[in-house]
């Protein structure tokens, strides 16, 4: 069976192809009164959008988010949410010699496996396409989140692209936004423009990690012990096309600290408890500290590369294969306003999840 | 509210506090016919059982296992199956230092913030001792695996203490069950003993990588887009205590490659396609390709140290802490047999949700 | 929050509104490899299509179903069906004197007091409208029963208007499809078309009683405790707009009966047990027998109606309605498709549920 | 596959068979705060509780209840809850005669036929003795309810045994606790024990029709359109063993009604909306209205009576069985409780959901 919904209360269904005639998300649970119209999730869809640059994908579809439903005068009434993006560029193309072969690093073999039918226009449902339905649902999410919680901010970046990373030293949010990788780093920004394009240029590809960050998230969100705030991120976060590792906080080098250098001491400051630092990314027993929430993951590089590779077809012979096409040289770019999507509805369903307890007997302390 | 339930079709929910009467998993969804009896159970529960060397927690539990349901004449019946766990050593204990106090890294005051209520009593529901309920559970799951897939094997060790990592030319996995640490590398374990027991004289504690490998899982198991195989393990893997990472095959490390490197060929065999390498973790697009499952983890060092720390009260005092007790120097070495019972659980799920489509239109290749 | 997804593995979202762009079924979990096409949803979608004689609302809508996803070269392929029907008859009206009067036994008042807005136009999402979404997704599910089950036959029929019920000597299955009821007894549709069409004059309604009954069902299908196929039944057909009461088999009568009177006593035939009577309606302890699985589910008379009744507007004054506009006199004649539809979805999901357990030890008899 | 579990946020898995050494309720989501004990729980077990007097099976359990978990200093912290009950009259019994034969009206040969292997003792986890479990979580319900909203009272009663029902204008609740039966009606409880008593002599048995009601319910609780209050409602009621039939206000006998003489008029008193009557049983939409929640529904007569029946055994051969043994001849009545316990769970739990939604923007009439 498949599985194609997310989410406890802010339940995200998306649906769709990249070839067939429309995919989307149909959003149940968003509460009833958030202001919203199209042009608030075509702003963030427009982030992803391919064809921007050299650096992403040519294929230029105009990515126009339609709301069909659970909207009424301009606000959400509660009701499901209906968000849908008409394919339009489904360029007509010889699929020939696609279609019998199985591209290396793709899901073609094994949706063949499981389904024993593919559909092998361009990835089908398992195509990088279907991030922009997130994207669509995340930018709901943004919007509900900003009626409850409206000093929580979401914001992801890239910090690493291949064997380059940002230098901390010289973070600079105001960088995220003026260059093709959305990193925050003015000097990386440069040089990893001569490496990218290096790379492209030769037919090959790169992988990148990407940080999402969230602040002001208030202490005592999330819900043990299988559904904990950093449960629910990392499988967000791994369900994305092409990603094979999430860290929260330290992450993976965790495994490297002692005790004592790993410890967040508790301090207390006028507005409430504070850290001396951040190791744990913001949770602890899966429930937030009211520190940045800060998550990190890897995409690995675009399997679709003008190198000549080995494969087989569904007869079972060995041939050979280049995957020519639109593609990204490195497609974590564009997965930077998707794992702010994921961020934002994981954030909305455990603010939504925390409200069904009793309110009044939440711990103050001081 | 709080979510202790996992699993789609094999559920598991686990209950039970640290230092409460008892402890357990509810586990809803085992097929039936699958012989199984408290022996069995108990064998995966005595490898994770705490005090068996200096290096583990000198709590001395039997944590001997009850079948209460859901099991007759020596086979599951299909009901739910209960798994109790009785909590004898209790040890009636001072608790007046900690009852007021926040631990740092630990989940005290954020089940504070979130419930208002919190049992201090060794870490109430956020105690690791909730695992010993996973590896109950993952017993019974490896007995069902055993009757659905009797090729299937699983394995978790350890490949990172600290900033000591295992060397892959020296893997043996006839070491693994030689040496405290499950490491299979002979001499790291030698190596890691000296480091280790320092580290434990001075009331310290490190953090540590786990490997868990699924061998013999058949291709095409797994159900895009957001149950994928490696979006379950990745949430499975990160409910686990102290947790901090998660990584699928090359894992964060994909980041640095490039498409050329990354990519697994695929080849024809004898008995189906054979990929050149294993880059990918035995998962492509959420499904598994038929090699080995790959997953790693990090579990960041024991929060409970012997170095005084800062933190503060429920009034919202600054204080110190010490945090005496009977605790593990490396929680991570506990953690291989729960990565491992995690696995069977989410590998026993796919293989039940898989049988949920028409079996005989799989796509079979050759 | 809303609650818009039923089923299990078989898993259907409908979203929309009675005056909305689209409305529509988002279907998760449909087994791949089944066979599929507009037309063949669209045939289920004209039977219940309003409009078609005197009895039903003469809203004129084609109701034409479009694929948008989940299906390719005429097959499902295991992802997510998307069927949307556009609304094309949302007349341009006068809400000025329904938006501010809540219309008595409609959700107008619970909806605003639940969400604080009210899409006023047509009901929004209560409006019996939603139900097309069902057919369409029910129109799919029995595509899917007949790849798994081919001997299943589900069929839906009116049992009672008003006072009038049929006579069990004179039911004829083929008289079904012969009248504007769907009446399995010649005499009574003659009958009953007088009658309603008298109340249709005075501008009343009326209330109904549909049976539905799935044939050919294998013993041994079913999930007890709380997924029971009853259960499961009774939330189905409860769930339907309108619907005040589910019986199975005996139903209510039930508690009228001794057990020497209410004994399925059972028999053994050439193909397997059979039973001498059938008051169990087909299940055993939310198992199926094997038998017949009979259901019937109560309509309420349509609540628009010609008369005036007192009410209160938005802002708490008492005042008078006369619900004028396109109505069905006894709404239950278009829920004979829907009834049918609902068992479509629920005895699939239960025979792909069945399918999740170890097949081969399924207890044979005989 | 089975399920056993119910609820959206107030998560009930129960769990134990007839005869195994325990039974009981994993109940997840529970809010934190709330006070409770065993004795209070018992309170409510004991009501249930068989042996009582001559109506009910003479198993004498003393179904003592203990809290495993979930509760700390007299209060719920917001964790799993176990609620375990020991069975200690597991009567050495010869099962010789039942062990290959099934029982008719049991589920005996369904349980056989989905898993291939059954629980002879008793039921196993097919008999009624699964509902104490219910009983038991029902209880803590009520608790959690008294502490979000403690005008809400829920009270269960007798309406129907065999052909005889109360008479509504002797209706007087002072009554239910008086009599065995549970009936509102003094008159009738006299009548019904002659009756009853000449039913159990005669080793025959008879059904029952049960109603029960929750009062002070605040409107807009429910969640359309799959998780409306009487979809829940429908299905609670329905799982409950030997249920045939559910019913919301007018029930079934809505079919019988005209438009105009079903119409709840709505008034405007001083404290909100008012209805002239509850024809609708207190849910509009699936939504609460503040009017009495008004269920009824109906349970078969005891299946194991002392006439002799035709049966079958496993292995297919035609044979004769009497059931013998400690039963109740109007099992109806020991349902009571356990209706109550499932109002009790659903009301919470929507009430926990509704929490869920942005608060603020609930619509204020008047």
């Amino acid at each position: 069976m498949s599985i194609n919904s997310f989410g406890h209360l802010f339940r995200v269904t998306t649906w769709g192809e990249s070839h067939g005639p429309a995919l989307g998300a149909t959003v149940d649970g968003c509460p009833p009164g958030v202001p919203i119209d199209e042009a608030t999730i075509q702003h963030w869809l427009d982030r992803r959008k391919p064809g921007q640059n050299k650096y992403t994908t040519q294929r230029r579809e105009p990515d126009a988010v339609r709301i069909l439903s659970g909207v009424f005068e301009g606000q959400t009434t509660g009701t499901p949410v209906q968000l849908m993006i008409e394919n339009t560029d489904q360029r007509s193309k010889d699929y020939s010699d696609i279609m019998d072969k199985f591209r290396p690093g793709h899901a073609d073999i094994t949706y063949f496996q499981k389904y024993g039918i593919r559909d092998y226009r361009g990835g089908g449902r398992s195509s990088a396409r279907e991030t922009a339905a997130r994207v669509a649902a995340g930018g709901l999410a943004r919007e509900a989140i900003k009626a409850l919680a409206p000093n929580i901010e979401i914001s992801g970046y890239m910090v690493q692209m291949g064997p380059n990373r940002i230098e901390r030293d010289r973070f600079d949010r105001a960088q995220i936004e003026q260059n093709p990788f959305w990193v925050p780093d003015a000097q990386a920004a440069e040089e990893w423009a001569t490496y990218l394009d290096d790379l492209r240029k030769s037919g090959n590809s790169v992988g990148a990690v990407i940080e999402v960050v969230a602040r002001g998230v208030p202490a005592g969100i999330g819900a043990p012990v299988y559904g904990k705030l950093d449960t629910d991120l990392a499988a967000a976060m791994m369900s994305i096309n092409a990603v094979k590792g999430v860290e929260i906080g330290e992450g993976m080098a965790a495994a490297e600290l002692t005790g004592e250098a790993n410890a967040d001491e508790i301090l207390m400051r006028q507005d409430g408890p504070q850290y001396s630092s951040n190791h744990a990314g913001g949770i602890l027993g899966g429930i937030s500290t009211g520190q940045d929430i800060v998550v990190r993951f890897a995409v690995k590089p675009t399997s679709s590369i003008l190198t000549t590779r080995r494969t087989i077809t569904k007869t079972g012979e060995e041939t050979e294969i280049i995957t020519k096409g639109r593609h990204d040289p490195c497609v974590g770019i564009r997965a930077v306003p998707v794992g702010e999507a994921m961020m934002a509805c994981v954030i909305l369903d455990h603010l939504l999840l925390h409200r069904g307890q009793i309110g009044e007997n939440r711990g103050h302390i001081g």
